[in-house]
């Protein structure tokens, strides 16, 4: 990665950026089980946190709507971010830290992101200033650092402004004033409302924004128009125009917290100071936490929790390969991400069912007791049909929102697709006959809830023996295909028969042949089904509006063929040898680009009213026309499971940035997470072909790293063995891994050696027969020598 | 006004305002029936069209939530706004009109607001620029002017860029272009629906926004981010950093709409461009929009129909008093407000029923027969029980929304209030024969749905005799008073005695004895409930909660004393003189300040669960302790029923700025309309105190114009005469007043004479006997001489 103005650092702990204009979008983000941050290189940041729905501390200057998480959000001067002014009291030179609001570009530049913090570094005129934070495990709270260093080798006067914008709060009541008892400035405000339940519902926010300094300042403002002036953000009148801050308050105006130091700084000398801002609900919330958190030990306290909490999710893989950048972010990043999803659950009240099951499937090999309790917890809100509902309700008071008010006909399907996942990790059979009481007092097995799940499958068939596709099903929201009962999904019946078909295994395992026979036989039929009434020719078509016409086809000017049903259809076993030549030559053609695999091509440029939502989103854009990750790892793990180990290399790397630097900033994504999507069409916009939405919410990190683990290293639980078959990219001369399975951990070398006939495994200088490693030992370390042919 | 930086001119009908920084929220208004545009003096606006509930052609920059319009809205940096920049090709200086983004000290600057347009003049190094806006009467479209004049004495080389941000429009899809063939930039967004039958809703909608030019530029820009650069809104890339906009577009990037002219001007030479900035539904509406207007003969038509538009609503009376901005306000402004709320109902589908009815009672003295029809929608929308619903429907589709949700129980009191008016104004009695058809279908003649209306509120009654709260009642939104079904209105009895007296006259009039018996002994039980239970000493309580507790009374540290029910005391006749005498003086001992009568004091500084929402309202702001002026309003109305004409003047004059300057730069307010409240809390936040809420939907217009027409001037309808009885303020020795009624026009001189016992009036020089002038004959003209005593 030489050359490039980034790259990771402590073994692909650190990702650094060096250029706070090169991404300007770029982010990470810091989560713990209550609360959210995601920041930019630039210091704009989005905080959210559970109260229980998701709520803001710190908002736009302006009512914003309550929303799912966005991709691709724009930043403008208000927007909320967490800042730092330094004035030079001598010569008036101003500019600030990240980078925004000041914008003054800087001499020295480190966007330094860690897994438990984030970090700057900001050289301007001799004087360097540190910016850190990170999150306590336990509570709604970010720690801030800031060090300020004279770097200029004369003595020198400044005034350190942190600025920490709160925003819009409240339009029944917001204001700020500066505390000296509590020490640090509070902004209130009340929760609009109008209904008496509501009041009731929101008696117990935590409705106040604080910044608590452990270091009293010289000065303070709490009011933003104030601080402001006429002078704007980037040359605030309350800095520029005068020697201290007014020590404001704000009155129904816009809160803001700035705090002034003034400081004497020798050559070399260092300043050091700590914050905390957060959501609070009374004076003794504030108190409580700065208490808890305020302080040298209190801040290393809240660290070394963080880095234990962290470790409980880092995974049951590291790896060691020809490529350091997908060692990084294997060992480190996505890991991480999927810890994210399966620990916090996105954040949300109500994920979606699939969302829910697929996060929890990666979560299987984090923390698999956590994965398990999900599950159950999915199952208790089956309906008395069989079918899932669209989400699944996580905290008391919750209830279905936005998209989830949809009725989705795919959630079915997940089941036993996430569970084998889990099953094949754990070896956990006895999950099967748990019983799960559902909403309506129905005692069943997990293994007969999932049975009644396959039969609504089986039920939700038209004449042909398709699935109905209702309002939606998975991530190509086309709302109107099956509105009014007719239409069907070709996806969603490939996607049945693959689950049927893997459900039949584990009741095949379980000792029942004849369900097991039962749901391979419902397999066998929809991909009948499919190959009868959606093969194209060349590839599978997407579905079958209402009125009976195929689409996803050939003959379509626009969404002419879809990703998702080749992958499925290689994963159900619809498409025989001949048919998936096609369909791969197909995809190559049609659907990839540099920058992944798109969803469809050509994305949809205007409605078609019997297909719906997904055609009026932007082309190239979310899921018309996007390299879509999440659908990308499917074609992925199918492209695994009919052994296409290099074209599948080539998708994964395609998941991430480039190390070349123009592959980089076009997509203007860090590689610290694998983002819902990169733009696609590149043909009809190659201009933004490739961006990011820097949306770190998707199902891709699931399934990306259980392509690692099972596929790419090739080290899969099945039953009570460890199945060994890496698919390594024929550019791998070799690679390592470390494995943890059942208690115990493999230390795996893969080389390949010329002329060797078929692979060999050598288990602790003990060859062996076959492919699975049986009797494992927890608390056993096996070294695995794996030879492959050239 | 003299020495004041702002003034009226053209005999009131514009005011204008000499420096960008004085007032910085300060604003007016353009309408019309189907849009609305709220613009400051330094270029910020806020647009909303009816397609057909509320929407946004110019965004802010995020998502922002649909609400209703609130008071004190924030500004920042990319709040939407209609800016041009200049640029000195030569010496690379930069400035914009009106004030935003850059915000350059102008060397000359106006801000002129006229009731048909708004214009801004502003000098800067020798380049003059002037601004125009005005809307036409029956498109959603905003009409531009720009003209640009060389001032400097020598040649000069500039590049002006009308800069029209468009903000964030849609998650789902959003662009921006260059369209040669339209002539204009396009930015086009599909509003975002989750369900199939929003799909439906939205299929029609004006997604586009379009600004058009009638001269081609020599470069534009419709990407919003590329636009601005690293440089900011005050320094945009592309301005600063190069000789023309690079000519991009927005792919679901923000999208922005950016031209540039480069011009040569030599001394005094002007050149002028006209622009058109709209929503638009497609290519069609775009061209049938620049053929009807982008000219300037369609500019001329536009301005010629807006003209005769805002002069049918110009009222009925005319003025010419010692107090020169009050015959402003009187004869341009406040008919302007009363009109907008009349013919455009508030730009909302739903007006509140006490709204609605309030506002009509205004239109009665603009546009009667509009009035008229008002009265009738809004009894066919009467429930069975005789109870009127919280909003009235005014659109096929619309639903109640936001606070007409909550159960409140005022409604019916205002059909009375505001019938005896129109009647009055118009002697249109056979309205009250009018037969009206709900929705259940039932027919019932509108005298006979009043009947049923008072006996609702007779009903609506607890043990005591005092009206039910329910959730809320009129103006303070107390709605945990009587949640559980207990508490009352000390107010809403009062209101209901007044009102059943109101109807138990015009049932009188109407030959119903038994009616109206019926009714006037309902108005003395009431008024005998108030004065046996919430007469508390020295004034009249506020009500009693669910458990019994009087509240806004003495023994009360916060909402001690309320204003609405003393002045509905003295229009109920509650009150005896000595009463009377007493809750003045507590009124001006505890609620008087210098910005008007506060609705409540001391205001709430916390949540007290009885009493509920108003209390955890800002102290000092919207209802709690502010100056409320619509229930200042009622006040002035109360004092000029008891005769009190000096102490009305007071509360009159204190709701507009005084021509003092630090009067007016505190209130933030320009006298162009009467906000609905200005801040309040005086002695708890003297700094604040006076501020505007720049909110000028308020009933308040439709009863100061009452006050003036029928009490001030005296110049009122009764039965088929025009009754004559000014009340003005001691200080004016004389005034003159021109007043339309039933066809005919008087002519209105009023003189104080020394040493007259009563009243005398002369009609076209015959004393008359009496105060009555009747046998009014359409389209005569009446020469009044009004003598009163000193």
């Amino acid at each position: 990665m030489s050359g490039a103005p980034y790259g990771f650092e402590e073994q692909g702990r650190r990702f650094v950026l060096s250029s706070p204009t090169a991404m300007p979008a770029a982010s990470t983000f810091l989560w713990n089980r209550r609360m959210l941050l995601q920041l930019n290189c630039r210091g704009f940041a989005t905080a959210q946190f559970m109260q229980p729905e998701p709520a803001k501390y710190a908002h736009a200057p302006t009512l914003e709507a309550k929303t799912f998480m966005q991709p691709e959000q724009p930043y403008y001067a208000h927007h909320p971010g967490r800042f730092c002014y330094v004035k030079d009291e001598d010569d008036g030179l101003l500019f600030s830290a990240p980078h925004e609001p000041v914008r003054r570009a800087p001499d020295t530049f480190a966007f330094s992101v860690g897994t438990a913090d984030v970090a700057w570094q900001v050289g301007c005129a001799g004087i360097e200033v540190e910016m850190g934070v990170s999150l306590p495990v336990d509570d709604v709270a970010e720690l801030w650092t800031l060090r300020v260093r004279n770097r200029s080798g004369r003595r020198r006067r400044l005034s350190l402004y942190p600025y920490f914008p709160v925003g819009y709060m409240s339009w029944m009541n917001q204001s700020g004033e500066h505390r000296a008892d509590l020490g640090g400035i509070v902004c209130a405000s009340v929760t609009p409302y109008q209904k008496v339940e509501d009041y009731f519902r929101n008696r117990d926010f935590k409705d106040r924004t604080v910044l608590l300094y452990e270091r009293a300042p010289d000065a303070w403002e709490a009011n933003q128009s104030a601080f402001e002036g006429e002078g704007g953000l980037h040359a605030p009148r309350a800095i520029v125009g005068q020697e201290l801050l007014d020590g404001g308050d704000a009155l129904y105006e816009m809160p803001t917290a700035v705090l002034q130091y003034r400081v004497e700084l020798s050559e070399d000398e260092i300043r050091e100071y700590r914050f905390l801002f957060a959501p609070a609900r009374d004076d003794d919330d504030i108190r409580a936490l700065r208490g808890r958190y305020l302080s040298a030990p209190g801040f290393a306290d809240a660290a070394a929790g963080t880095a234990a909490y962290l470790d409980a999710g880092a995974g049951c893989l590291r790896i060691e390969t020809p490529d350091p950048w997908l060692d990084a972010f294997a060992n480190h990043w996505l890991p991480r991400q999927v810890y994210y999803h399966g620990d916090a659950n996105r954040l949300t009240t109500d994920p979606q069912t699939r969302n829910y099951l697929q996060d929890h499937m990666g979560m299987s090999f984090l923390r698999p007791e956590v994965a398990r309790r999900a599950f159950l917890h999915a199952l208790s809100q089956q309906e008395p049909s069989g079918a899932m509902p669209d989400g699944i309700l996580l905290a008391e008071g919750a209830e279905l929102k936005y998209i989830n008010r949809i009725p989705h006909t795919d959630h079915c399907v997940w089941l036993p697709v996430c569970l084998k996942t889990y099953l094949d990790e754990t070896g956990d059979d006895a999950l099967l006959d748990e019983v799960v009481v559902d909403g309506s007092g129905r005692s069943a097995s997990v293994a007969a809830r999932i049975d009644d799940a396959m039969r609504w499958l089986l039920q939700s068939r038209d004449t042909r023996g398709l699935s109905y596709i209702a309002q939606g099903d998975w991530c190509d929201p086309m709302n109107m295909v099956g509105w009014r009962g007719h239409g069907v999904s070709g996806w969603l019946s490939l996607a049945s028969a693959y689950a049927l078909g893997l459900w039949a295994d584990i009741r095949a395992r379980h000792g029942d042949a004849d369900l097991a026979a039962e749901f391979r036989s419902g397999a066998d039929d929809f991909n009948a089904a499919m190959n009868a009434h959606l093969w194209d020719g060349d590839w599978y078509g997407r579905g079958i509006t209402d009125d009976g016409i195929p689409f996803g086809v050939k003959s379509d000017d626009e969404g002419r063929i879809f990703l998702n049903p080749q992958s499925w259809a290689m994963l159900s076993g619809a498409a025989d040898p001949e048919k998936r030549a096609r369909m791969l030559a197909a995809v190559d053609a049609q659907l990839v680009s540099p920058y992944g695999v798109a969803l469809n091509d050509p994305p949809y440029t205007g409605m078609r009213e019997d297909v719906g939502r997904v055609t009026q989103k932007f082309p190239g854009s979310a899921e018309n026309g996007a390299v879509y990750n999440h659908a990308a790892a499917f074609y992925l793990y199918s492209l695994y499971q009919v052994g296409d180990a290099d074209r599948a290399w080539r998708v994964l790397r395609a998941m991430l940035p480039d190390p070349d630097p123009r592959d980089c900033l076009q997509r203007g994504q860090l590689p610290v997470f694998v983002p819902n999507y990169y733009r696609g069409a590149c043909r009809l916009h190659p201009r933004t072909a490739g961006r990011s939405s820097q949306l770190f919410n998707t199902g891709t990190a699931a399934w990306l790293y259980r392509c690692l683990v099972e596929e790419l290293f090739g080290l899969r639980g099945d039953g009570d063995a460890l199945r060994i078959a890496p698919k390594l990219p024929s550019h791998w001369p070799s690679a390592r891994a470390w494995r943890r399975f059942r208690g115990a951990e493999f230390e795996v070398r893969i080389e390949r050696v010329a002329g060797l006939p078929r692979m060999r495994v050598v288990v602790d200088g003990q060859a062996l027969e076959g492919d699975a490693i049986t009797g494992i030992e927890a608390g056993r370390h096996y070294g695995v020598r794996v030879e492959l042919p050239t």
